[in-house]
């Protein structure tokens, strides 16, 4: 066996422990009564530190040098490098901190669950000043280690390749307009007249009518469930994609939305390479282009007038609502485009959102680089709430820089993966439409034709190109943020 | 660290991985598509093998030893010597055996699953003796390492302590009373015109009336669930037990009754010592033990007559259907104790099914001893089915030895548990009955006493005591055909 074949070996075992993390974590997400948890929690902790064992065997290092001296196909050469990668992000930060900033976070995740709900921002920000200290020591590790800034080093663990000098330039550039847009657009909107639809919309009910859209959408149920939980999510493996939703019956739209979002993330997987199944390189591209698959799916088709066409009489029909004016596919699009700055970020319209995402980046970087401290958050963040969506959060830590859980955890670099997702999705569809004429497609309810140029351009590459190349190698340049603006545009103003 | 603490941690270490084990291979019976079952049987092999690692690691040795000369409490001993147990069973058997043995099972179950629709014994039992000659090497190593005789050493693997010469004993007993109860309670019952329920009972409502009846019995479902699957079972950890069954909506009673046996097996485990959780001591005392909790359920207590009064009731107003003769309780408790004899196992009444497991454990005995051999078999089972139950199986292998799964996987020893379970669970009403009124406690509703009695009889024992102390101390004998015979004859001859 060569020291490359050893690797794939070795990858896989990996990969299977992670199948099993991956469903059990589902389990306790979706299935597990309340009294599991605590043995749950134990179990899963214990395969962690099994696979962190793999993963950080001092043999590797040996047999990665070993392979690099390999003669091996050029196929085989990305996936080494693909292998090395991840082990290096894995072996870089010294276990001893890699255990103090997992119990810092335990602690203030745990604690930010009673402490927003008192908006209690000084007890919070005693425990995410930890967090925060402990990201900057990982930050400084990994920037020596890779030569990258400390913010791009962390940037890099969700979008590799991305940086701060880029993602400077492309928010900057969205600053420059986006303000100015979302009031042209709220200018627009501001004679509509949308009717609320009025519950109850029973979960059955709901529950059909998601499997009809996920089965318009070629979620393959032979590969995948469709289940409920507190925390909509895409989890599972490539061969077994376990999506969850949760639904209200006072409103079933956010069920459907959330799962035909769901269900973009849900296809990427399901359409990963089988070649490379269970290796690094098999694995999908970048948070930001899974999150470009969901847009894709809820945002660029989903949200269309014309898609809203097909699925408006597919809800009167499941809801026994032929003649409710609420469900006519005028208000679902009125209801389902509307653009509104408000506090929260996950309620936030594709136009409103990405200042969210801008503001939270600007905040993450400038403290990781050390150019600002925790107690500046909050001052901070009203001003660019102020400047970005005209909303004050003024002393309202709950709806302000208390409400995401992301940095509770430590998860600094992962915030600009949403937008991105969202200007990816754009440019992609720029370019789908140059081959097809996407709105006649969606007309004819054919998706099919879009489904193909995406498995081709996106899924089935994985991780065997950089971002991007795969943008270059699909819409023939690098992101450019002016597709995201001309789809808001075209959507909003036209 | 004493090494008997070194011991503890390393078992509960093995426990936390069999809880992912559970979990998985509960959701693969229950929850996963079809076409997610490759990977996940790679990812469990891959936990199996981390398990057998453990369980075989060398240091262990060395580890019991110096256990062995610690000063320990009395509990302490006990939960060594059952990870002792554990051990030693774990490793007698050299690896290339196992998995030798291992693929041999899977290629003779693989096949057996067309071959047994095809009735094709000459096939099968080709693929059979692979399988016999390797337990029978397995039986002669383990026989080598216990003292035991061959076939005792894999009985032990299922009912630690029970022997051939007591089996034989029990059997041979039962074997002398139980032709003749059977040919007197037909006679008996030849005159009962019973009226069979005509369906359809929708799965929703059996679904229902099967969680009111797991709520009558305590199922804690805090810590555990129900669900469907091909195979009704009883799985998952103590701390989140998943109990499975399957609907049939031409007829609501197999449901029923299976769901109130693995309610059975449910409240055992759910109701195991916290104080030896993750622990062999903390396990289940034995198979038979099991099952003589699962029958204690199903039928010491359901199939009586006055636990029927109550659920006739629950069942007509859940299918409203009041005015239904079939579901009366008398009626229903005509069908729920009618003695047929049959061809198939699994579908037995508790008075002919021993006849079906002593035919089944004479057979496997005289198989591993080497005194017969596989293409014997047939004929033996033509003989003893017609001796034991008046049916024969001539040519019909499908519904004669090729019935069953458990040769085929080479787990032979297992059988007998079955019985036991139904005499253990005999034993225990008596000894309830000299307590407290059982008849009264049924008719009153009032089930808490009994299921206290169990708890503390043989739930919280656990594995700190042998089966012969656990019966002793619970019934003041070890145990005693004479009282599965009397509850049969008061039930069936009364
Ligand atoms: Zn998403
Ligand atoms: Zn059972």
């Amino acid at each position: 066996m060569t020291f490359y074949q050893k690797l794939v070996h070795h990858h896989k075992k990996i990969s299977r422990l992670e199948h099993l993390e991956a469903i059990c974590g589902w389990d306790q997400a979706a299935m597990m009564p309340e009294g599991g948890n605590t043995a749950r929690s134990e179990a899963l902790a214990e395969l962690a530190v099994i696979k962190h064992e793999l993963s950080t065997a001092p043999y590797l290092s040996g047999w990665f040098e070993q392979a690099n001296s390999e003669q091996l196909e050029a196929d085989d050469v990305t996936s080494l490098l693909e292998m090395q990668r991840s082990w290096q992000q894995a072996n870089i930060v010294p276990a001893e901190l890699v255990e103090k900033k997992s119990l810092a976070c335990s602690k203030c995740e745990h604690a930010w669950r009673t402490q927003r709900e008192k908006n209690d921002w000084q007890g919070f920000s005693q425990n995410l000043k930890e967090v925060v200290e402990l990201a900057r020591q990982e930050a400084q590790i990994r920037a020596e280690a890779t030569g990258l800034s400390r913010y791009d080093a962390l940037l890099d663990l969700y979008e590799p390749g991305m940086t701060t000098h880029e993602l400077d330039k492309l928010f900057s550039e969205v600053k420059s307009w986006l303000p100015d847009l979302i009031l042209q657009i709220m200018e627009r909107q501001s004679q509509d007249i949308s009717i609320q639809p009025v519950g109850p919309f029973p979960v059955e009910q709901q529950q059909s009518l998601s499997h009809a859209l996920m089965t318009k959408f070629g979620f393959d149920f032979n590969h995948g469930r469709l289940d409920k939980s507190m925390h909509p999510f895409c989890g599972g493996v490539p061969t077994d994609v376990r999506i969850t939703t949760r639904y209200d019956e006072a409103d079933f739209t956010s069920a459907l939305m959330g799962v035909i979002h769901e269900t973009g993330h849900a296809r990427y997987e399901q359409s990963l390479p089988e070649k490379w199944a269970g290796l690094p390189v098999g694995k999908a591209r970048s948070m930001g282009i899974h999150e470009s698959q969901s847009l894709f799916f809820e945002m660029q088709l989903s949200r269309n007038e014309l898609f809203i066409e097909t699925l408006a009489p597919m809800a009167a029909e499941t809801f026994q609502r032929s003649d409710d004016p609420a469900l006519s596919a005028e208000n679902l699009t009125l209801l389902n485009t509307r653009v509104k700055p408000g506090h929260i970020r996950v309620d936030a319209d594709e136009a409103t959102y990405p200042a969210h995402v801008i503001l939270r980046y600007e905040i993450e970087r400038d403290l990781i680089e050390g150019k600002i401290e925790v107690e500046d958050i909050p001052e901070l963040w009203d001003k660019k709430m102020s400047e970005y969506l005209g909303v004050s959060t003024k002393g309202n830590f709950i709806d302000g820089c208390m409400q995401d859980i992301h940095w509770t955890f430590g998860a600094f670099g992962y915030f600009p993966s949403y937008t991105l997702g969202a200007m990816y999705a754009a440019q992609f569809m720029v370019s789908i439409n140059k081959e097809m004429n996407v709105d006649n497609l969606v007309r004819e309810r054919n998706l099919q034709p879009i489904f193909n140029w995406l498995d081709r351009h996106v899924w089935k590459r994985a991780s065997t190109v950089s971002t991007d190349q795969l943008l270059i190698d699909a819409t023939g340049e690098r992101l450019n943020a002016q597709f995201f603006k001309q789809h808001l545009e075209q959507r909003y103003l036209k």
